[in-house]
């Protein structure tokens, strides 16, 4: 499979690395086209890795995964076109986090709560399909969940079935067993709503290596 | 202990009457004196059991447990002085649900991201002592954690920390063996912010009989 990662911070890294290691084809995608840290994952990823702008890695792909800052996924899609990335499974991890309001972050209002981050990309980007996934814990557990013993719980949501299908079959490549359905892409808003609960959470815990169970009757 | 239940809905009765059943003395508290849900409440629930309107019920006991709908929350608050309640522990169960943009609900705006209904709830009275537990779950697994098999979690928090402990106490004696401390009150934010999510996995699940495990590395 062809995949774009568009976003050249820890997360994007880590999910690039990692599908790079299962065999798959990756570009990282950057703002802009000679982006040094892109370049450099590239070169230390080997044959299968390269890189590109946002658009020429998404057209290229026969996946995307939006893997950039909360505050930028917007700014993001209108760097794509709508016929880049038109039937494709885009893979929307991000959280949109408003840091502007001191420390914890708390939600950006416009992209949250009656909305949410991967609705309103969907909205940009309309023939893709969107699905929301992994965005509920640390970048090192979306690839290796073992890091944390025992069953917890990863949600997918999104409005295309097949294109959720999809994405559970990636996360079983990273080890993930039996993600939980949410239903449609709108129940990103709840998916994206926990991020400030992790973010007490990983106070109280005192590291991130932690994740939700649903423990059910 | 004399524990003071304002509300008369589901969470209230159900809170109320398992005090009374551990033994304490419960006032259900509601707008007019003579509720008649209050009041068959009490004519149920024996000698220790009695109702009043929200300020009565707040000046006569020892603790104080906010237990109506999100959205009125503050308006209850208006309704009892912060004499009445000065140096007690409030506890407050609520979720800021906004039912106004149709179902699933939302988040009400003001109560909610850079503010909780427990913070608002604290301005409002200032001398009492206010701690959020309990309202990331189900009614009946409040009282009867078992409900729900194996290890599943409930949060507090507060900015008193002898507060809090009074709220431990409580938590274990309706079953909950360790309490997850979030920190200050600000912490109301995340555990509010968990509803959405809730009222999506509630789909998924089928029923309500579910809970949050944090499960740690």
């Amino acid at each position: 499979m062809k995949y774009a990662v568009l976003g050249t911070g820890m997360v994007g890294q880590t999910l690039a690395t990692k599908l790079v290691s299962l065999g798959h084809e990756v570009w990282m995608g950057a703002r802009s086209a000679g982006n040094e840290k892109a370049e450099s994952w590239a070169e230390e990823n080997g044959p299968n890795a390269s890189h590109g702008t946002f658009q020429e890695a998404a057209a290229w792909a026969d996946r995307v995964i939006f893997a950039v800052s909360g505050d930028s996924v917007l700014k993001v899609a209108d760097l794509v076109t709508n016929e880049a990335v038109a039937g494709k499974i885009a893979i929307d991890v991000t959280n949109p986090l408003d840091t502007s309001q001191g420390m914890p972050p708390t939600l950006i209002p416009s992209l949250s709560n009656r909305t949410s981050a991967a609705e309103e990309l969907q909205k940009r980007l309309p023939d893709a399909k969107v699905v929301k996934t992994l965005n509920t814990m640390n970048h090192k557990l979306m690839v290796d969940p073992s890091r944390v013993p025992g069953e917890h719980d990863v949600f997918v949501c999104g409005d295309d079935a097949s294109a959720k299908e999809g994405v559970v079959a990636m996360l079983a490549e990273f080890g993930w067993s039996d993600p939980v359905d949410l239903g449609p892409l709108a129940a990103a808003r709840g998916t994206e709503g926990l991020m400030p609960f992790w973010l007490r959470m990983w106070g109280a815990v005192g590291n991130a290596e932690f994740n939700y169970r649903i423990v059910r009757a």
